[in-house]
């Protein structure tokens, strides 16, 4: 390729915060067509090229069979699952010309199932994996930074099918090596594992691989001493339990017009951690209320609270009900109406402060399960920085962001029940095959790799994945003898089978570098009346870790075993 | 791979009328999801991929620089166009979550502008192609024969820009010697490219490239004697013109009941092509009536009549009105509020029989310049068998069916104009680009292929595309030296870097045979007790042009020549 052909311009000024979106779109990667998505030029679809043929071979490398499913599904699929109804408007729904519903696919569970029906019909066949690579769409309400978060997305989504649980953890195990091979092989290989919440996909077990990054959008819990790593929409909130005190009794205290919890700690001159906050929430459906009851000084985690409820909730809007003394709130005298939840923290300490119901009014000495009766207790609390460990118990959890590049789920039953998929085992009888499923964006590991690496001047691709591999810097093209060896050079890399961009336009040797280091080809070879002056090319390598003349004879080989040496298998 | 493993079921009931649909469904390509929609199983997805780099290596020979355009566009996009509100219900338009108008995109023009505005500012980047392989999605109301015709498929298509009408020539000379190599090396060189009509495209100059079949849905009208080819939309109807006798009065005639065309010629012993009959059309946008005069011999062709009143028709569904006397139509004293088009074969013969738009009666020895005046005559009518060449002017024009495997079109400057693409001509003007466009369905070319090279039990692939190179049958699993050996061989293929799938079931031999016959491969290896008895594989094409023993110990390296020999390049 030619730099003064290839289409996409590139230009110094700052685009956009962050960082891989910013680069991405001053290089001439990425042009916006409307919000969340995006057109490829020709150096990102090449690196988005080389990201899918890694994914295919690590794949077909633990045996999956590479199919492919529609981008525009009927809705009777979607129905048969029950994700028609259940999944919001990010599924994007809509008519064909005959009136028949349809569904652009987010998620390919449902078609995979259709796939694998009556073909797989005895255990023999079991276990296989089909995955395919293809375009996906999700009416994203918050797409942001470029590709890190769109609505049009390429992805490789894949089905792992199952006689035994047993094979589906072997099995899940595989691919979350094959995971680790593919972030490595695409030069990430920091990306870790963290548990995570299965969300609206079902299922019990999964994990998701995370790139740590400040613009990451997920949080996470990680243990320094442990290795303990979980997405906080999973991650347990642990505190320690103090049993310093006897019980004091329970008393109405005045507190007149302090309300929030804050207030009436300071006013009470009692820690947060010594109360009991109340956080009210209305169930989508019917608005009717959800009151939860945690410790003063915890947040609750809202994706805990909604797999706890089995429903959708938001924030409450209205306070104002004869239900509820907003403000005073509280578990001791609680309408009965109220749906409460009791957050387990609340058994960390003796004698909290908490509302009572009744307006200027706050308790003092409240014991929750000597004060309400023997409540349930769950976990919706959030973990905190410093908090303790639920694996090893120690204190020093560390919240983290996170750009999540794919996750690995263990599906169950969930959808082979749903859409009555079963096959004869070997005992005779019917069965339900156990699904797994595994998922990578290319287009937000792409983003992830700029992400991870780049300097100011531009994005720093992996030799892996890089759109060429060796940039030759034509500096003077005016001059005839620069001219034919870069020339030379470009033919002879190009048919030595190595990926080849050479920048031959008149410019200046800024301007050129400049382009050169947006465009972040590893390896770059620069020829100029200066370099053939001593006989030689300068070589330089992106990262700047090698910057040394080469000899014009021996380049195309020594090229060659250097690029060979940069990738890593 | 291994067809133990292989998804997807092979059988021998026969399930579609036309072939390639039979077989790729008998065969375990394809799957219905919906209608015109379908999922690929394995074998089917390696064929595609397989396509597709024969066609994206084609597309970089001549200069292409693959990008990626979205699925999902704005609408906005369309409304520049003009195309939004042109394009009937097979582009399918929907709302986002925010309300927001949407298409999937069914072609790529607007967004291969979008994508190339701002960044070919002046004439230096000229020209340039940028093409994508992607899924596209047409609301197509009569989907049928499996991958012939769909609503969502793959397609490569593909867009240059020029400064010039010459540039844009010598590209679509280009373009089009490209789309021969890569049918040819698809296995099916027997396509041919006949001039097409440019729809809903625009633009003037356009071929489809062709296979000839049966099940084709477009009509071709080819020429024995000079090689000229059309599709009927775009063939010119060329009639002989007779001067043999003198004119005769324009004459009354009471016809009584006799309305059809060919009735009143029976009655009045006239030859049907000294007739000329009406036939009459609505516009869709007001069912205002257009009344098309040809000889009573001809049929019209209602593409060429749409593009010439440039305006959406159909077959009139409503004949009673005041302005026309049905049955008795004529051009003479016709309502002056209805739309006449004359075809320019009423100009071939004198002394025409035709309507007198009275009940009951007709005119004989009707000369349309002299009884009507100097209207304008266009050519509206439709090739026949037998009939004249436009080019070299001799009889004979044969009428085949074929299928659409490709088109290439030259575009101008419709789309640059209508969404403001513009550049710094050398001369300093500002100017907009000349566009072409050239499109290839990846399915529909499988497919086609498959109806191209198939026998009675199964499709016959070429070896450039086959799903695998090698297919090894191994007979009698129970027997350990047929094990051991088909093992071998299959892992020293395997890392020899040829495409194998070993049967490494327990089945019969005609079960086996079958299942392969239906997988296509191009070569079969057999081995079983008996060939291993004379020390023996036995090697076998699927076209039957090869069986014969093969030694064990030089198999590799001659299965290795012959896959060579078979690809074409």
């Amino acid at each position: 390729m030619r730099v003064s052909q290839l289409l996409g311009e590139r230009y110094k000024e700052r685009a956009f915060e962050i960082e891989s979106q910013n680069l991405m779109t001053r290089g001439g990667y990425i042009k916006q067509v409307g919000n969340g998505i995006y057109s490829l030029f020709m150096p990102a679809k090449r690196i988005a090229r080389k990201i899918e043929n890694i994914i295919r071979e690590e794949m077909d490398a633990i045996g999956g069979q590479e199919v492919l499913f529609p981008v525009v599904m009927p809705a009777s699929l979607w129905q048969k699952s029950g994700r028609f109804e259940s999944v919001g408007s990010e599924l994007l729904r809509f008519k064909d010309r005959s009136g028949a519903d349809m569904v652009l696919g987010m998620t390919h569970e449902e078609a995979a199932v259709h796939l694998a029906s009556n073909v797989a019909g005895t255990y023999q066949k079991y276990p296989f994996m089909i995955y395919q690579i293809q375009t996906k769409f999700r009416d994203e309400p918050r797409a942001r930074g470029g590709l890190i978060r769109v609505r049009e997305f390429t992805m490789k989504d894949a089905y792992s099918f199952h006689t035994s649980k047993e094979d589906l953890e072997r099995y899940y195990e595989l691919c979350f090596h094959a995971y680790e091979r593919i972030f490595a092989r695409c030069g990430i290989p920091e990306v870790i594992a963290v548990k995570s919440d299965s969300g609206m996909m079902g299922g019990k077990v999964s994990h998701e691989f995370m790139l740590l990054a400040d613009i990451g959008e997920d949080t996470l819990a990680l243990c320094p001493h442990c290795g303990y790593r979980a997405n906080m929409e999973a991650a347990d909130c642990i505190v320690d339990e103090l049993d310093d005190e006897p019980e004091a009794p329970l008393t109405l205290v005045e507190t007149f017009e302090h309300k929030t919890i804050e207030e009436v700690c300071r006013f009470l001159k009692a820690p947060a951690e010594k109360s009991c906050k109340a956080v009210v929430y209305q169930r989508n459906a019917d608005d009717s209320y959800v009151v939860v009851f945690i410790r003063g000084d915890i947040e609750v985690n809202e994706t805990k609270l909604r797999n706890y409820l089995k429903s959708e909730i938001h924030p409450a809007i209205e306070l104002e009900s004869h239900e509820l003394c907003a403000g005073n709130i509280g578990p001791v005298g609680l309408a009965k109406s109220v749906t409460a939840v009791f957050d387990r923290s609340l058994l960390s300490r003796k004698n909290l402060v908490c509302g009572a119901n009744r307006e200027g009014y706050h308790y003092s000495g409240m014991n929750l399960l000597r004060d309400v009766g023997k409540v349930e207790t769950v976990d919706v609390g959030k973990a905190m920085e410093g908090g303790i460990c639920p694996d090893c118990k120690k204190h020093g959890i560390t919240i983290k962001n996170g750009v999540e590049v794919g996750n690995i789920f263990q599906l169950g039953t969930r959808y082979t029940e749903a859409m009555e998929m079963q096959y004869d085992a070997a005992d005779g009888s019917r069965q339900y095959p156990i699904m797994g499923c595994y998922g990578i964006g290319v287009g937000r590991l792409m983003a992830s790799v700029c992400e991870a690496k780049h300097d100011d001047y531009g994005p720093i691709w992996p030799m892996s994945i890089a759109p060429w591999q060796v940039h030759i810097c034509a500096l003077r093209v005016d001059d005839p003898r620069v001219k034919e060896e870069a020339e030379r050079l470009y033919l002879e890399l190009t048919s030595a089978g190595v990926e080849t961009i050479i920048d031959d336009r008149a410019v200046s040797a800024g301007f050129m570098f400049s382009d050169a280091d947006l465009l972040g080809v590893p390896l770059r070879v620069i020829i100029s009346p200066k370099t053939l002056a001593r006989n030689a090319y300068e070589l330089a390598s992106r990262d700047k870790s090698i910057k040394r003349d080469i000899a014009p004879d021996t380049a195309v080989g020594e090229l060659k075993a250097l690029i060979e040496s940069m990738i890593t298998r």
